[in-house]
């Protein structure tokens, strides 16, 4: 495939072939920055901090490998299997959700998914009319953002701060009117912005659900990476018209392709029977060797204890580099827990121009109006300033040189 | 989960809960009666014509649990992966499909799904409005037809024979100006109708797309099966306007969960960004067994070869006791390949009526009403006295003791 190929289509139909209008239903579907910045930053001599790659040093390939043997001598590793997903997986998340939660989940609440981002596609197709409003953070994941737009959603941001999503404006917002049909939220560690919801503004958020009847999707892929071991206490455990999405990737693998959601069953049974058009099932094998691993619960809590205790120490190696490096030049997120840090630089940096700087100085991020619900506002200025440095992907002395090279380019932008 | 939570919601609202109108989006998404059905069949003492089940005893496990402990030297197969799918894997689809229809098809036209129902259901995504017009053949495979509903595409069926779909029906209807987006089909060893579109056919429907300016969605997973050896010239080398879909789960395992479509560059890259939103990517696990099985080609023609070879045996084990059990009681197709034969009772049976009966006797068969594109109409007679057997998932005598214990169900009915 051409570079030429991977750019959006233009926004007026080509002359002659496509057969039918896809330019114009292109121009509905915002591209990812993101991923047409990782395409620049995979270049060898470039150090990323673009992607959100956990550390694939950290997964357990040695145990995969194993379990995969082992699921393979039944024949059911191979065959077609069931939509919601299979019955031991759905236990086995049901009975680790349970824990999480302090509510008694059944595994008829349980869709197991093909990541948890599919699980957020499949929500949205089943909830979801062209032109309904819905709520989500900014700035926001993207991946949210793309699948709320692709089911025409009319998408409202609300700020986040350091206690996560700004609860008190949405609450003003609702009062004066506004009904979404679904708030999105990351909970905890957010992407981009690092940050964790508080339990006050949890609890409040549930409230709001119940009074005012939507629906909260609690996107919580990093809440057991806690650098201090204890994962925060979900919003779902404050309230019933919460949706979890959970996923293996950050624990375990994302090639497992495992995520979960964990809705009441109506809803579950709606996710189901759009999954099933949607791809039939997933797969037999990764599930089989997912629910392995979740449920050998002493190897699994040792797994993911050096997991997050890697983590930090990565991300503490990161933040010193950044105080080193930039000083009070750099207002920055102090992470704790999840794959991200925030970056705001105090003199108005447009990130988004230092980015080809800084790439041919071996490094790349997200610039901060990547992730701005209004792509034409570009963020304001809060977001372009900003940056997103993902501490999972390198050991600590890789991100240190990251991030002097990333000083640098800042400097030789300053000197030019 | 309860058989409860399995059924369609009921058209009407519930009175509380759940907090959006869920019931009547259901309504709009036709429950898979086949999927029902398997729930039923799925008991021990029933032996199970009625799923579309290739067979496990075929599957190369072992193979690819060798292939999944070499792929996992490697920090690739846990990590993320392309959207499109691996550039290797996407090179040996390219090499296959060029192969397979003497055309150029470049390692840009391909984009690996889950399945080829994912592909198909991202295809309808990006190509589809709300009302738009497109054609299925009748019967239809019930895969397509819940992901062109759940589009909200206008189906028109158009009437299969022994030699696939009646292109000419077709035509008439274009020349007195319908006007499809899409016309999808099953080319060769239908499902469920078992025939195969003949190549004078193959040929007209390529020109009808380029005159009216449709869409062919090939929908190809069994052409490789064929009992002769020989796999159907496929549509796509007829003309350019023809998507091809393809499949592992038939070859291979449908638990590598991989699919893919052979479409033009602007339409693949359609197809990739609505992936993108939709699950990220694929499983780089998967992808990469898939790749090493499919690229050594001396093992992979061998092993198609075994499984054709006993899927022929198998076919001819259930013909023989079809014809020895029921006699001109019954009118079935010939299978030349794929998975599948297609009864027609004639007397009139009304198969779905047969369906308990034939439970209780031990048996389970998918009643042709099943696969009526209107299903309210439930297929007109010929539907309704049909039934689709498959021959894949048991080897011979299995066969020939369901198909008797048909027989004794069919009798034991008359004699009621």
């Amino acid at each position: 495939m051409t570079s030429t190929d991977l750019r959006p289509a233009p926004s007026t139909a080509p002359a002659a072939p496509p057969p039918v209008a896809l330019a114009a239903r292109l121009a509905g579907i915002r591209g990812s920055a993101i991923r047409d910045l990782l395409t620049l930053t995979a270049r060898d001599d470039v150090l990323s901090l673009a992607g959100g790659l956990p550390a694939a040093d950290l997964m357990p390939r040695e145990r995969i490998a194993a379990a995969a043997d082992r699921a393979l001598r039944s024949p059911a590793a191979v065959q077609y299997s069931e939509t919601a997903g299979l019955a031991h997986l759905r236990e086995v998340v049901a009975g680790h959700e349970t824990g999480r939660t302090g509510r008694a989940i059944a595994p008829a609440d349980v869709v197991v998914t093909s990541g948890s981002q599919q699980a957020l596609d499949l929500l949205a197709r089943a909830l979801l009319d062209p032109g309904d409003p819905v709520a989500v953070e900014d700035p926001v994941y993207v991946g949210a953002l793309q699948v709320l737009q692709a089911a025409g959603a009319e998408v409202h941001p609300v700020p986040l701060d350091a206690d996560g999503m700004c609860v008190d404006i949405l609450a003003a917002r609702l009062g004066a009117g506004f009904r979404p049909r679904l708030v999105h939220t990351v909970s905890s560690f957010h992407n981009p912005r690092g940050v964790t919801m508080s339990q006050e503004r949890r609890r409040a958020l549930a409230g709001l659900a119940e009074r005012y009847g939507f629906l909260v999707v609690e996107d919580d892929p990093y809440g057991l990476l806690a650098f201090d071991g204890t994962p925060p206490r979900p919003l779902a455990a404050h309230g019933e018209r919460v949706v979890r999405l959970g996923s293996a990737s950050k624990v375990l693998a994302p090639s497992l392709r495992v995520g979960w959601l964990v809705a009441p069953p109506v809803l579950a049974a709606a996710v189901e029977r759009l999954k099933q058009s949607t791809d039939l099932c997933g797969s037999s094998l990764t599930q089989m060797i997912t629910a392995e691993l979740l449920a050998d619960e002493p190897w699994f809590a040792a797994h993911v204890d050096g997991v997050r205790r890697e983590n930090r120490d990565r991300a503490a190696a990161l933040t010193a580099a950044v105080d080193a490096e930039f000083g009070a030049a750099v207002a920055r997120s102090t992470p704790a827990g999840g794959m991200f840090c925030w970056l705001e630089f105090a003199d108005g940096t447009d990130t988004t121009a230092l980015l080809p700087t800084a790439l041919e100085h071996g490094v790349g991020f997200v610039p901060g109006a990547a992730f701005s619900v209004d792509a034409a506002a570009d963020g304001g200025p809060g977001l372009r300033s900003a940056a997103r440095l993902c501490f999972a992907t390198y050991p600590p002395d890789v991100l240190t040189e990251a991030v002097r090279r990333l000083a640098r380019a800042a400097d030789g932008r300053i000197g030019q």
